[in-house]
Parts: C-alpha cells; sequence; structure tokens
C-alpha cells in the first residue's frame, strides 16, 4: 500500500472542499486496485457528491437543518455549535473508498471527492491518500 | 482486482433497490477479500439495509423528511425537489465494502445490498463491482 | 485477507460502544493495510466519532431527532419505535475501512471506532475484523 499525507487549509467558514485533482494526481501510473482516502480528524467528513453548480452550497444548509449550530451539543467549547461537528462524521463518514482502473479514478461525470468541513475553529486539516493495488 | 459494470434501471419512482443476488453472484469462485460497490452517479446512493419487511418504505420516508422534495434547494432543474438527490449521497454514499469469505458474501441474514435512488428523472443507473483478493 | 469475528453486548439501552482498542489489538504485528470493519446485522452501524466528551450522547440525541422512536415505521415489532433501527444503517453505515501503518491504526488523535446501537431488543451482537494486507 502507498500511503501519504496532505495538508489543506480549509479556513473560518463552513466549507465544502474540492480534492478530486489531488486524488486523481495520487493514482496516476498506478494500476488497479482501490484509492482510500481517511481524514485523521473528529470534526470532518469525506463525500463524493457534484460541485460548482449548488449542491455544496445545498449540502451546507441540510446539514444546517439536521445537525443545528445552537447549543443543545453537550460537547461545547470554541464556537457556537462546535459539538454538531463531532456528530457529523457518524453521518457523512472520515473516510471513502474509490475505484482506480489503470490509474484512472473510476468515477462518473458529476462527481468529486470533497472534504465536508463545518468546524470554524480548526482551519489545518490532513488528508491521507492510500493506494492499496488489487 | 476483478471490476465489471453492470446496468440497472430505477424506473421513474424514488426506489430502493435490492441488487444481493448480483453481487453474490459476482464474488462466486473467488476467495477470501473485499467485494467494493460503487456507483458513478451524482444522484445515487447504496445502503445495507433489510429490505421486504418495510423498511424500505421507511428509508425513503425518511428521507423524504431529512431531504424534503420541496423548492429550498439551489441546484434545481427537471422535477421538483431534484437538488435534494444532490445532498443524498454525502449521507447515503456511492460506495460500499463487503468481505467475502470463500466467495461468498459475510452479510448477515437479514442484510441486503440496495441501491437508493430518490432521482425519477435519470432511470438508467451504472453500478460498478470490484473484487480485491486479500 | 485476515478475518475474524468478535462477539459484543450492547445491552438495552440505546449505546455508542467504543470498540478502537480490538482493532489496535487486531492488527497488531501487521504491515501497511487497510482494516475493515463490518457488522451482518440490519439494526447496526459503525461510526468513528470522539467518544467521552459528550459526542456519543450527542450523536444518539441526534439520531432521536433525525430517527425518530415513535409510530411512524412501516416495519414494527418489538419496542416503540424499532423501525427506525433498520434506517439507521443507510446512514451509519455497517462498514468502515481504516489505514493501518506498520501494524498500528492511522487514527486521529480524537478519532475512535464505535458501535452504534439503537436496537435496545437485540443485546448479542458481532462484528468482522478483516484485514488486508497492501
Amino acid at each position: 500500500m502507498r500511503s501519504e499525507i496532505r495538508d489543506y487549509r480549509t479556513g473560518g467558514d463552513e466549507v465544502v472542499l474540492d480534492i478530486t485533482r489531488d486524488c486523481a494526481e495520487f493514482v496516476v501510473g498506478e494500476g488497479d486496485g482501490l484509492l482510500q482516502l481517511f481524514v485523521p480528524h473528529a470534526t470532518l467528513g469525506i463525500a463524493v457528491i457534484e460541485t460548482g453548480a449548488g449542491s455544496d452550497d445545498d449540502l451546507l444548509s441540510a446539514l444546517g437543518d439536521l445537525l443545528p449550530a445552537d447549543d443543545r451539543w453537550r460537547h461545547r467549547h470554541g464556537s457556537a455549535g462546535h459539538g454538531r461537528s463531532h456528530v457529523m462524521p457518524a453521518i457523512v463518514p472520515p473516510y471513502a473508498t474509490v475505484p482506480v482502473l489503470d490509474g484512472c479514478l473510476a468515477l462518473g461525470t458529476w462527481q468529486n471527492i470533497c472534504l465536508v468541513d463545518l468546524n470554524v475553529d480548526n482551519p489545518d486539516r490532513q488528508v491521507r491518500f492510500s493506494f492499496l493495488a488489487g
């Protein structure tokens, strides 16, 4: 397994950050196998969705309804509603697997691999890219 | 890695489509390893749930509450509420992994592998089956 | 692939059960590869979240809001609201993948691997641990 950590900066706002290009680059030159993505954070998720046509904002809005940024959370410190960021990875998992064929991601036309970050207090993030040859 | 695309028709209604039989057939003759399922679509998810005892309809109802088919979505075209189908894969992911032992899926008695499709505008779907020998 | 079933008792209450220690122990002595976890149950999920600081209870509360334990579910038997436990695995999946490096889980500091069990009628649970060398 080839495995590598890359650093990202998600900033101080809720964000859906497209990392598809880095995923594609990571598997260039490989054959067939599986790309496994993993974020070593308790307040970060990975989603495979379309970006750039409104759905990234739609996802943040939906998560605002499903996991409101209010004072309901037992886990609380930092910004208001921070506790919801710790529940999110149960629903938007911190891992994903994507098939790789002849060094190319087998994504659909409209699919992008994205970090989902509601946590406005921790802008420094890491993603582990791992490739298992098949 | 052995990998193969199969075509499905999900029709014009919201649907939970059981593909367990095709998954089982795909790994017949293999040894131990991992079945990875992936759908190359931005509006389709994979769920491992019980089917045929009400839970498939319960899932569609729950998704109707969690991601309502109304006009809240920025991404909009086609049928009303279409944008929710683009948010769904962040919550019901477009991939799944299932252990395979001696050519058999290591599923529990009541588990079935299903496509979850809220998108009534695109009935033609593909699923990629990949087997990684372990 | 090395694969093994372990038994757990989740008891008669909703619970988030931390199994990180067993996961770590399972991969000791291995090299690099992927830990795949799978629960052969239709009413059980796996989440990678922080435990012991309120977020486990926050997750149970959030699931109480998102999938209420009332009489809305078509699938019904046993305790009130049981049907929601059958919808949960579409949202909190029954599998997870975690990278392993030199026999160690590549988890972040605050990440724990947990069973999520809303089903108060079935306290006897199994988890399949599988390691794919990479």
